[in-house]
Protein backbone atom coordinates (compact mmCIF):
# COMPACT_ATOMS: atom_id res chain seq x y z
CA UNK A 1 0.00 0.00 0.00
CA UNK A 2 1.31 3.33 -0.88
CA UNK A 3 -0.25 6.34 -0.06
CA UNK A 4 0.37 9.88 -1.33
CA UNK A 5 -0.79 13.02 0.71
CA UNK A 6 -1.93 15.17 -2.39
CA UNK A 7 -3.40 18.20 -0.08
CA UNK A 8 -3.48 18.30 3.79
CA UNK A 9 -4.64 21.50 4.11
CA UNK A 10 -7.89 22.84 6.35
CA UNK A 11 -10.87 24.27 4.25
CA UNK A 12 -9.03 27.55 4.12
CA UNK A 13 -5.24 26.04 2.86
CA UNK A 14 -2.17 27.50 3.58
CA UNK A 15 -1.27 30.59 2.95
CA UNK A 16 -4.52 31.21 3.93
CA UNK A 17 -6.12 34.76 1.71
CA UNK A 18 -5.43 38.09 3.31
CA UNK A 19 -3.02 36.50 6.30
CA UNK A 20 0.46 37.49 6.85
CA UNK A 21 1.77 35.43 9.63
CA UNK A 22 4.89 33.45 9.47
CA UNK A 23 3.49 29.97 8.59
CA UNK A 24 1.51 31.92 5.59
CA UNK A 25 4.62 33.96 4.72
CA UNK A 26 6.51 31.23 4.32
CA UNK A 27 4.24 29.20 2.10
CA UNK A 28 4.24 32.24 -0.47
CA UNK A 29 7.75 32.22 -0.73
CA UNK A 30 8.11 28.98 -0.98
CA UNK A 31 5.32 26.43 -2.28
CA UNK A 32 6.66 22.98 -0.94
CA UNK A 33 4.88 24.61 2.24
CA UNK A 34 1.68 25.01 0.58
CA UNK A 35 -1.48 22.98 1.68
CA UNK A 36 -4.32 22.42 -0.62
CA UNK A 37 -7.84 20.35 0.30
CA UNK A 38 -6.91 17.25 2.48
CA UNK A 39 -7.01 14.57 -0.17
CA UNK A 40 -4.98 11.56 -0.46
CA UNK A 41 -4.31 9.29 -2.97
CA UNK A 42 -4.14 4.84 -1.64
CA UNK A 43 -2.66 2.73 -4.13
CA UNK A 44 -2.33 -1.05 -4.06
CA UNK A 45 -1.30 -2.70 -7.11
CA UNK A 46 -3.31 -1.77 -9.56
CA UNK A 47 -6.40 -0.17 -7.45
CA UNK A 48 -6.25 3.70 -6.77
CA UNK A 49 -8.62 5.24 -4.78
CA UNK A 50 -8.94 8.69 -3.83
CA UNK A 51 -9.54 10.00 -0.22
CA UNK A 52 -11.97 12.96 -0.80
CA UNK A 53 -12.04 14.98 -4.04
CA UNK A 54 -11.47 18.77 -2.56
CA UNK A 55 -8.63 19.45 -4.91
CA UNK A 56 -9.97 21.63 -8.18
CA UNK A 57 -7.97 20.16 -11.07
CA UNK A 58 -8.78 16.43 -10.91
CA UNK A 59 -9.85 16.42 -14.26
CA UNK A 60 -6.24 17.46 -14.89
CA UNK A 61 -4.75 15.08 -12.33
CA UNK A 62 -6.71 11.84 -13.31
CA UNK A 63 -7.46 10.90 -16.60
CA UNK A 64 -10.08 8.39 -17.20
CA UNK A 65 -9.61 4.78 -15.84
CA UNK A 66 -7.09 6.00 -13.90
CA UNK A 67 -8.99 6.09 -10.10
CA UNK A 68 -10.69 2.55 -9.32
CA UNK A 69 -13.02 4.70 -7.12
CA UNK A 70 -13.33 8.25 -5.01
CA UNK A 71 -14.02 7.43 -1.33
CA UNK A 72 -15.29 10.61 0.48
CA UNK A 73 -14.99 11.44 4.06
CA UNK A 74 -17.72 13.82 4.07
CA UNK A 75 -19.80 16.59 1.47
CA UNK A 76 -18.53 19.48 2.91
CA UNK A 77 -17.33 21.53 -0.21
CA UNK A 78 -13.48 21.66 0.69
CA UNK A 79 -13.96 18.00 0.46
CA UNK A 80 -15.96 17.64 -2.38
CA UNK A 81 -15.62 20.38 -5.24
CA UNK A 82 -13.29 19.02 -7.48
CA UNK A 83 -16.49 17.02 -8.32
CA UNK A 84 -17.96 19.96 -9.46
CA UNK A 85 -15.99 19.88 -12.69
CA UNK A 86 -14.99 16.43 -12.86
CA UNK A 87 -18.80 15.11 -12.88
CA UNK A 88 -19.64 16.79 -16.79
CA UNK A 89 -16.68 14.53 -18.20
CA UNK A 90 -18.00 12.05 -20.65
CA UNK A 91 -16.75 7.98 -20.57
CA UNK A 92 -17.16 4.90 -17.96
CA UNK A 93 -18.58 6.11 -14.70
CA UNK A 94 -16.74 6.85 -11.40
CA UNK A 95 -18.01 5.12 -8.36
CA UNK A 96 -18.05 7.79 -5.93
CA UNK A 97 -18.81 5.81 -1.96
CA UNK A 98 -19.59 8.47 0.64
CA UNK A 99 -21.07 8.38 3.89
CA UNK A 100 -24.87 8.53 4.29
CA UNK A 101 -25.90 12.02 3.64
CA UNK A 102 -29.51 12.50 1.91
CA UNK A 103 -28.23 16.38 1.37
CA UNK A 104 -24.40 15.53 -0.31
CA UNK A 105 -23.53 19.10 -1.48
CA UNK A 106 -25.35 21.28 -3.97
CA UNK A 107 -26.51 19.93 -7.08
CA UNK A 108 -24.10 17.08 -6.80
CA UNK A 109 -27.00 13.99 -6.55
CA UNK A 110 -29.33 15.99 -8.69
CA UNK A 111 -26.78 16.24 -11.94
CA UNK A 112 -24.33 13.41 -10.92
CA UNK A 113 -23.13 13.14 -14.21
CA UNK A 114 -20.30 10.40 -15.00
CA UNK A 115 -20.43 10.36 -10.67
CA UNK A 116 -21.91 7.21 -9.50
CA UNK A 117 -22.94 7.56 -5.72
CA UNK A 118 -22.89 4.49 -3.57
CA UNK A 119 -24.11 5.32 0.14
CA UNK A 120 -21.81 3.12 3.41
CA UNK A 121 -22.81 2.02 6.44
CA UNK A 122 -20.77 2.61 9.37
CA UNK A 123 -18.53 -0.30 9.77
CA UNK A 124 -19.98 -2.31 6.81
CA UNK A 125 -16.79 -3.32 4.59
CA UNK A 126 -16.76 -2.58 1.15
CA UNK A 127 -13.92 -4.17 -1.25
CA UNK A 128 -12.58 -1.71 -4.08
CA UNK A 129 -10.22 -4.15 -6.00
CA UNK A 130 -7.08 -5.15 -3.69
CA UNK A 131 -8.10 -3.01 -0.97
CA UNK A 132 -11.14 -3.65 2.24
CA UNK A 133 -12.50 -0.34 3.44
CA UNK A 134 -14.12 -0.02 6.81
CA UNK A 135 -16.35 2.48 7.48
CA UNK A 136 -15.82 4.44 10.76
CA UNK A 137 -17.79 7.31 12.07
CA UNK A 138 -16.25 10.38 12.87
CA UNK A 139 -17.23 13.08 15.73
CA UNK A 140 -17.81 16.19 13.01
CA UNK A 141 -20.88 18.70 12.03
CA UNK A 142 -22.05 16.82 8.97
CA UNK A 143 -22.46 12.86 8.51
CA UNK A 144 -18.84 11.80 8.03
CA UNK A 145 -16.95 8.69 7.76
CA UNK A 146 -12.92 7.71 8.41
CA UNK A 147 -11.61 4.32 6.92
CA UNK A 148 -10.13 1.42 7.97
CA UNK A 149 -7.75 0.12 4.77
CA UNK A 150 -6.30 -3.36 4.45
CA UNK A 151 -4.60 -4.37 1.58
CA UNK A 152 -5.13 -8.03 0.85
CA UNK A 153 -1.05 -9.07 2.21
CA UNK A 154 -2.47 -8.06 5.79
CA UNK A 155 -1.00 -3.75 5.52
CA UNK A 156 -3.59 -1.53 7.58
CA UNK A 157 -4.16 2.13 7.63
CA UNK A 158 -6.66 4.53 8.71
CA UNK A 159 -7.63 8.02 7.82
CA UNK A 160 -9.28 9.83 10.16
CA UNK A 161 -10.27 12.92 9.39
CA UNK A 162 -12.59 15.30 10.06
CA UNK A 163 -12.86 14.86 13.32
CA UNK A 164 -12.95 16.28 16.98
CA UNK A 165 -12.00 12.34 19.40
CA UNK A 166 -12.91 9.60 17.97
CA UNK A 167 -16.36 8.50 18.89
CA UNK A 168 -16.35 5.23 20.95
CA UNK A 169 -17.36 2.72 18.54
CA UNK A 170 -15.09 3.88 16.32
CA UNK A 171 -12.34 3.89 18.97
CA UNK A 172 -12.90 0.57 20.27
CA UNK A 173 -12.62 -0.76 16.94
CA UNK A 174 -9.20 1.10 15.98
CA UNK A 175 -8.10 -0.44 19.47
CA UNK A 176 -8.94 -4.06 18.26
CA UNK A 177 -7.67 -3.48 14.55
CA UNK A 178 -4.85 -2.40 15.52
CA UNK A 179 -3.20 -0.36 12.44
CA UNK A 180 0.43 0.37 11.52
CA UNK A 181 0.07 4.06 10.89
CA UNK A 182 -2.50 6.12 10.28
CA UNK A 183 -3.46 9.87 9.24
CA UNK A 184 -5.40 12.10 11.57
CA UNK A 185 -7.21 15.35 11.81
CA UNK A 186 -5.03 18.13 13.86
CA UNK A 187 -6.35 21.15 12.30
CA UNK A 188 -5.06 23.27 15.24
CA UNK A 189 -2.57 24.16 17.84
CA UNK A 190 -3.77 23.30 21.57
CA UNK A 191 -6.76 25.38 22.02
CA UNK A 192 -8.02 26.55 25.60
CA UNK A 193 -11.53 25.33 24.92
CA UNK A 194 -12.53 22.07 23.56
CA UNK A 195 -12.13 22.02 19.69
CA UNK A 196 -15.27 21.59 18.02
CA UNK A 197 -15.55 19.11 14.41
CA UNK A 198 -11.82 19.18 14.22
CA UNK A 199 -9.19 18.25 16.84
CA UNK A 200 -6.28 20.53 18.29
CA UNK A 201 -2.95 19.01 18.76
CA UNK A 202 -3.89 18.25 22.14
CA UNK A 203 -6.72 15.65 21.21
CA UNK A 204 -4.37 14.66 18.15
CA UNK A 205 -2.18 13.52 20.93
CA UNK A 206 -4.50 11.60 23.17
CA UNK A 207 -6.12 9.38 20.24
CA UNK A 208 -2.55 8.66 19.17
CA UNK A 209 -1.99 7.52 22.62
CA UNK A 210 -4.96 5.61 22.89
CA UNK A 211 -4.25 4.03 19.62
CA UNK A 212 -0.46 3.46 20.13
CA UNK A 213 -0.21 2.93 15.77
CA UNK A 214 3.78 2.85 14.70
CA UNK A 215 3.65 5.94 13.07
CA UNK A 216 1.12 9.03 12.80
CA UNK A 217 0.35 11.69 10.18
CA UNK A 218 -1.54 14.58 11.18
CA UNK A 219 -3.33 16.27 8.24
CA UNK A 220 -6.33 18.59 7.43
CA UNK A 221 -3.76 21.48 8.67
CA UNK A 222 -4.65 25.11 8.94
CA UNK A 223 -1.99 27.81 9.30
CA UNK A 224 -2.21 28.24 13.17
CA UNK A 225 -0.97 25.10 13.20
CA UNK A 226 1.83 25.97 10.92
CA UNK A 227 2.31 29.00 12.69
CA UNK A 228 2.75 27.27 16.20
CA UNK A 229 5.05 24.48 14.44
CA UNK A 230 7.39 26.74 13.68
CA UNK A 231 7.99 28.15 17.11
CA UNK A 232 7.57 24.59 18.64
CA UNK A 233 9.72 22.56 16.40
CA UNK A 234 10.48 19.16 18.65
CA UNK A 235 6.98 18.93 20.36
CA UNK A 236 6.10 16.09 18.84
CA UNK A 237 6.88 12.77 19.90
CA UNK A 238 8.92 11.05 17.31
CA UNK A 239 6.50 8.58 16.04
CA UNK A 240 4.17 11.51 14.79
CA UNK A 241 4.67 14.08 12.21
CA UNK A 242 2.97 16.47 10.57
CA UNK A 243 2.30 15.61 6.93
CA UNK A 244 2.94 17.75 4.10
CA UNK A 245 1.27 18.32 0.40
CA UNK A 246 2.95 15.77 -2.19
CA UNK A 247 4.49 13.23 0.41
CA UNK A 248 4.20 9.97 -0.59
CA UNK A 249 4.37 7.00 2.11
CA UNK A 250 5.77 3.92 0.87
CA UNK A 251 5.31 0.16 1.90
CA UNK A 252 8.31 0.49 4.25
CA UNK A 253 6.04 2.41 6.73
CA UNK A 254 3.43 -0.12 7.36
CA UNK A 255 5.01 -3.13 8.88
CA UNK A 256 1.97 -4.47 10.73
CA UNK A 257 2.39 -4.30 14.58
CA UNK A 258 0.19 -7.54 15.67
CA UNK B 1 -14.81 50.56 -19.32
CA UNK B 2 -12.85 47.52 -19.72
CA UNK B 3 -13.84 44.08 -19.92
CA UNK B 4 -11.53 40.72 -19.59
CA UNK B 5 -13.06 37.60 -20.46
CA UNK B 6 -11.40 35.63 -17.60
CA UNK B 7 -13.38 32.29 -18.40
CA UNK B 8 -15.73 31.50 -21.21
CA UNK B 9 -16.78 27.71 -21.36
CA UNK B 10 -19.85 25.90 -19.88
CA UNK B 11 -19.93 23.70 -16.66
CA UNK B 12 -17.94 21.28 -18.10
CA UNK B 13 -15.10 23.38 -19.94
CA UNK B 14 -13.18 22.82 -22.71
CA UNK B 15 -11.13 20.70 -23.03
CA UNK B 16 -13.87 18.56 -21.92
CA UNK B 17 -12.87 15.61 -19.20
CA UNK B 18 -12.58 12.28 -21.43
CA UNK B 19 -13.54 13.90 -24.72
CA UNK B 20 -11.85 13.41 -28.11
CA UNK B 21 -13.59 15.61 -30.48
CA UNK B 22 -11.83 18.09 -32.47
CA UNK B 23 -12.49 21.35 -30.12
CA UNK B 24 -10.76 19.40 -26.94
CA UNK B 25 -7.92 17.82 -28.90
CA UNK B 26 -6.75 21.03 -29.45
CA UNK B 27 -7.33 22.19 -26.35
CA UNK B 28 -5.34 19.84 -25.05
CA UNK B 29 -2.51 20.79 -27.33
CA UNK B 30 -2.75 24.50 -26.94
CA UNK B 31 -3.89 26.25 -23.72
CA UNK B 32 -5.10 29.35 -26.09
CA UNK B 33 -8.45 26.94 -26.90
CA UNK B 34 -9.03 26.42 -23.17
CA UNK B 35 -12.13 27.00 -21.70
CA UNK B 36 -12.71 28.01 -18.08
CA UNK B 37 -15.41 28.67 -16.33
CA UNK B 38 -17.56 31.78 -17.72
CA UNK B 39 -16.21 34.49 -15.32
CA UNK B 40 -15.65 38.13 -16.54
CA UNK B 41 -13.54 41.10 -15.25
CA UNK B 42 -15.00 44.64 -15.45
CA UNK B 43 -12.62 47.28 -14.80
CA UNK B 44 -13.89 51.50 -14.61
CA UNK B 45 -11.31 53.83 -13.27
CA UNK B 46 -10.62 52.31 -9.86
CA UNK B 47 -13.69 50.24 -10.00
CA UNK B 48 -13.16 46.12 -10.78
CA UNK B 49 -16.16 44.06 -10.48
CA UNK B 50 -15.90 40.17 -11.40
CA UNK B 51 -18.35 38.80 -12.41
CA UNK B 52 -19.13 35.05 -11.40
CA UNK B 53 -16.78 33.33 -9.43
CA UNK B 54 -16.48 30.40 -10.79
CA UNK B 55 -12.52 30.19 -11.38
CA UNK B 56 -11.25 28.12 -8.22
CA UNK B 57 -7.91 30.25 -8.31
CA UNK B 58 -9.67 33.41 -6.71
CA UNK B 59 -7.47 33.71 -3.80
CA UNK B 60 -4.27 33.80 -6.24
CA UNK B 61 -6.06 36.00 -8.74
CA UNK B 62 -7.31 38.68 -6.53
CA UNK B 63 -4.81 40.12 -3.73
CA UNK B 64 -7.23 41.67 -0.65
CA UNK B 65 -8.57 44.64 -2.16
CA UNK B 66 -7.77 44.22 -5.67
CA UNK B 67 -12.25 43.78 -6.15
CA UNK B 68 -14.75 46.43 -5.35
CA UNK B 69 -17.21 43.92 -5.67
CA UNK B 70 -18.35 40.42 -6.90
CA UNK B 71 -21.08 40.39 -8.68
CA UNK B 72 -23.31 36.86 -9.39
CA UNK B 73 -25.29 35.70 -12.31
CA UNK B 74 -26.53 32.87 -10.04
CA UNK B 75 -25.95 29.54 -7.83
CA UNK B 76 -24.83 27.15 -10.12
CA UNK B 77 -21.85 25.46 -8.78
CA UNK B 78 -19.40 26.67 -12.23
CA UNK B 79 -20.18 29.93 -11.24
CA UNK B 80 -19.87 30.17 -7.95
CA UNK B 81 -17.45 27.38 -6.92
CA UNK B 82 -13.91 29.84 -6.29
CA UNK B 83 -16.02 31.42 -3.34
CA UNK B 84 -15.70 28.07 -1.19
CA UNK B 85 -12.48 28.73 -0.77
CA UNK B 86 -12.37 32.55 -0.92
CA UNK B 87 -14.47 33.14 1.98
CA UNK B 88 -12.09 31.61 4.69
CA UNK B 89 -9.56 34.39 3.88
CA UNK B 90 -9.15 37.24 6.77
CA UNK B 91 -9.71 40.81 6.43
CA UNK B 92 -11.91 43.29 4.47
CA UNK B 93 -15.13 41.79 3.60
CA UNK B 94 -15.64 41.44 0.30
CA UNK B 95 -19.48 42.50 -1.37
CA UNK B 96 -21.35 39.77 -3.11
CA UNK B 97 -24.26 41.04 -5.45
CA UNK B 98 -26.82 38.19 -6.30
CA UNK B 99 -29.84 37.37 -7.09
CA UNK B 100 -32.72 35.96 -4.67
CA UNK B 101 -32.23 33.00 -4.28
CA UNK B 102 -32.81 31.97 -0.68
CA UNK B 103 -30.88 28.35 -1.68
CA UNK B 104 -27.49 29.51 -2.86
CA UNK B 105 -25.40 27.16 -3.24
CA UNK B 106 -23.88 24.39 -0.62
CA UNK B 107 -23.48 26.17 2.91
CA UNK B 108 -22.20 29.30 0.93
CA UNK B 109 -24.38 31.99 3.42
CA UNK B 110 -24.25 29.89 6.44
CA UNK B 111 -20.45 30.21 6.61
CA UNK B 112 -20.13 33.03 4.27
CA UNK B 113 -16.41 34.08 6.19
CA UNK B 114 -15.61 37.13 4.44
CA UNK B 115 -18.04 37.34 1.86
CA UNK B 116 -20.90 39.89 2.30
CA UNK B 117 -23.79 38.76 0.13
CA UNK B 118 -26.34 41.36 -0.52
CA UNK B 119 -29.28 40.60 -2.56
CA UNK B 120 -30.53 42.55 -5.50
CA UNK B 121 -33.86 43.06 -7.48
CA UNK B 122 -34.57 42.84 -10.94
CA UNK B 123 -34.70 46.17 -12.72
CA UNK B 124 -33.51 48.17 -8.87
CA UNK B 125 -30.36 49.64 -10.29
CA UNK B 126 -27.26 49.31 -7.96
CA UNK B 127 -24.12 51.55 -7.70
CA UNK B 128 -20.76 50.09 -7.56
CA UNK B 129 -17.67 52.71 -7.79
CA UNK B 130 -17.82 54.02 -11.56
CA UNK B 131 -20.36 51.75 -12.55
CA UNK B 132 -24.32 51.45 -12.37
CA UNK B 133 -25.66 48.09 -12.69
CA UNK B 134 -29.16 47.19 -13.35
CA UNK B 135 -30.21 43.47 -12.72
CA UNK B 136 -32.45 41.77 -16.03
CA UNK B 137 -34.02 38.59 -15.05
CA UNK B 138 -33.01 35.67 -17.50
CA UNK B 139 -34.43 32.59 -18.45
CA UNK B 140 -32.42 29.30 -16.43
CA UNK B 141 -33.33 26.58 -14.26
CA UNK B 142 -32.48 28.62 -11.14
CA UNK B 143 -33.03 32.32 -10.49
CA UNK B 144 -30.60 34.16 -13.05
CA UNK B 145 -29.64 37.85 -13.81
CA UNK B 146 -27.95 39.43 -16.76
CA UNK B 147 -26.52 43.01 -16.05
CA UNK B 148 -26.57 45.99 -18.04
CA UNK B 149 -23.43 47.56 -16.72
CA UNK B 150 -23.11 51.93 -17.37
CA UNK B 151 -19.95 53.94 -16.87
CA UNK B 152 -20.46 57.47 -15.29
CA UNK B 153 -19.44 58.61 -18.81
CA UNK B 154 -22.24 56.50 -20.66
CA UNK B 155 -20.40 53.81 -22.25
CA UNK B 156 -22.97 51.08 -22.01
CA UNK B 157 -22.03 47.34 -22.14
CA UNK B 158 -24.98 43.87 -21.17
CA UNK B 159 -23.56 40.36 -19.60
CA UNK B 160 -26.46 38.04 -20.36
CA UNK B 161 -25.27 34.51 -18.53
CA UNK B 162 -26.59 31.58 -18.44
CA UNK B 163 -30.13 32.10 -20.60
CA UNK B 164 -32.03 30.47 -23.51
CA UNK B 165 -34.03 33.19 -25.37
CA UNK B 166 -34.73 36.72 -22.74
CA UNK B 167 -37.37 36.96 -21.05
CA UNK B 168 -39.71 39.75 -22.54
CA UNK B 169 -39.41 42.46 -19.71
CA UNK B 170 -35.32 42.07 -20.29
CA UNK B 171 -35.60 42.16 -23.63
CA UNK B 172 -37.78 45.32 -23.74
CA UNK B 173 -35.33 46.93 -21.67
CA UNK B 174 -32.53 46.47 -23.68
CA UNK B 175 -34.26 47.82 -26.99
CA UNK B 176 -34.90 50.75 -25.09
CA UNK B 177 -31.38 50.73 -23.36
CA UNK B 178 -29.46 49.96 -26.10
CA UNK B 179 -26.41 48.84 -25.54
CA UNK B 180 -23.48 49.35 -27.77
CA UNK B 181 -22.44 46.09 -27.03
CA UNK B 182 -23.12 42.65 -25.10
CA UNK B 183 -21.73 39.00 -23.91
CA UNK B 184 -24.27 36.62 -25.08
CA UNK B 185 -24.61 33.20 -23.67
CA UNK B 186 -24.34 30.74 -26.74
CA UNK B 187 -23.09 26.97 -25.32
CA UNK B 188 -24.23 25.27 -28.06
CA UNK B 189 -24.18 24.75 -31.94
CA UNK B 190 -27.88 25.01 -33.49
CA UNK B 191 -30.23 22.23 -32.37
CA UNK B 192 -32.94 20.50 -34.11
CA UNK B 193 -35.00 20.86 -30.81
CA UNK B 194 -35.69 24.61 -28.67
CA UNK B 195 -32.58 24.24 -26.33
CA UNK B 196 -33.57 24.64 -22.64
CA UNK B 197 -31.34 26.64 -19.84
CA UNK B 198 -28.81 27.98 -22.47
CA UNK B 199 -28.92 29.48 -25.96
CA UNK B 200 -28.05 27.50 -29.13
CA UNK B 201 -26.29 29.65 -32.35
CA UNK B 202 -29.84 30.06 -33.36
CA UNK B 203 -31.36 31.82 -30.02
CA UNK B 204 -28.10 34.02 -29.97
CA UNK B 205 -28.15 34.81 -33.92
CA UNK B 206 -31.97 35.77 -32.99
CA UNK B 207 -31.69 38.05 -30.11
CA UNK B 208 -28.29 39.41 -31.84
CA UNK B 209 -30.63 40.65 -34.52
CA UNK B 210 -33.28 41.92 -32.17
CA UNK B 211 -30.90 43.99 -29.96
CA UNK B 212 -28.93 44.77 -32.95
CA UNK B 213 -25.49 46.04 -30.64
CA UNK B 214 -22.32 47.31 -32.61
CA UNK B 215 -20.55 43.85 -31.04
CA UNK B 216 -21.74 40.76 -29.89
CA UNK B 217 -19.30 38.14 -27.88
CA UNK B 218 -20.41 34.72 -27.49
CA UNK B 219 -19.57 33.35 -24.14
CA UNK B 220 -20.45 29.83 -21.88
CA UNK B 221 -19.36 28.24 -24.76
CA UNK B 222 -19.25 24.11 -25.20
CA UNK B 223 -17.01 22.26 -26.27
CA UNK B 224 -19.17 21.16 -29.15
CA UNK B 225 -19.48 24.68 -30.51
CA UNK B 226 -16.05 24.90 -30.59
CA UNK B 227 -15.92 21.56 -32.55
CA UNK B 228 -18.66 23.22 -34.52
CA UNK B 229 -17.19 26.32 -35.36
CA UNK B 230 -13.97 24.44 -36.43
CA UNK B 231 -16.23 23.17 -39.13
CA UNK B 232 -18.26 25.94 -39.55
CA UNK B 233 -15.86 28.94 -39.82
CA UNK B 234 -16.97 32.38 -41.15
CA UNK B 235 -21.01 31.20 -40.38
CA UNK B 236 -20.63 34.38 -38.01
CA UNK B 237 -21.79 37.81 -39.06
CA UNK B 238 -18.94 40.03 -38.81
CA UNK B 239 -20.03 42.15 -35.64
CA UNK B 240 -20.07 39.16 -33.72
CA UNK B 241 -17.19 36.53 -32.43
CA UNK B 242 -16.78 33.60 -30.19
CA UNK B 243 -15.14 35.08 -27.07
CA UNK B 244 -11.84 33.68 -25.44
CA UNK B 245 -10.06 33.32 -22.07
CA UNK B 246 -7.98 36.18 -21.00
CA UNK B 247 -9.40 38.07 -23.98
CA UNK B 248 -9.47 42.27 -23.14
CA UNK B 249 -12.18 44.37 -24.67
CA UNK B 250 -10.79 48.20 -24.83
CA UNK B 251 -12.82 51.00 -24.48
CA UNK B 252 -12.57 51.11 -28.46
CA UNK B 253 -15.34 48.70 -28.65
CA UNK B 254 -17.84 50.37 -26.25
CA UNK B 255 -18.81 53.36 -29.00
CA UNK B 256 -22.55 54.34 -27.51
CA UNK B 257 -24.86 54.04 -30.56
CA UNK B 258 -26.97 56.42 -29.73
Amino acid sequence: MRITFLGTGDAGGVPLYGCDCSACTRARAVADFRRRPCTALVEAGDTRILLDAGLTDLTERFPPGSLSAIVLTHFHPDHVQGLFHLRWGIGPSIPVFAPPDTEGCADLYKNHGLLEFRRLSKFELVTIGNLVLTPLPLNHSKATFGYAIEETDGQRFAYLTDTAGLPPPTEAFLKKWRPASFALDCSYPPQSDLPRNHNDLTLALAIAETLAPARVWLTHVSHELDAWMLKNIGNLPPHMAVAYDSQVVSDAGFVQQC
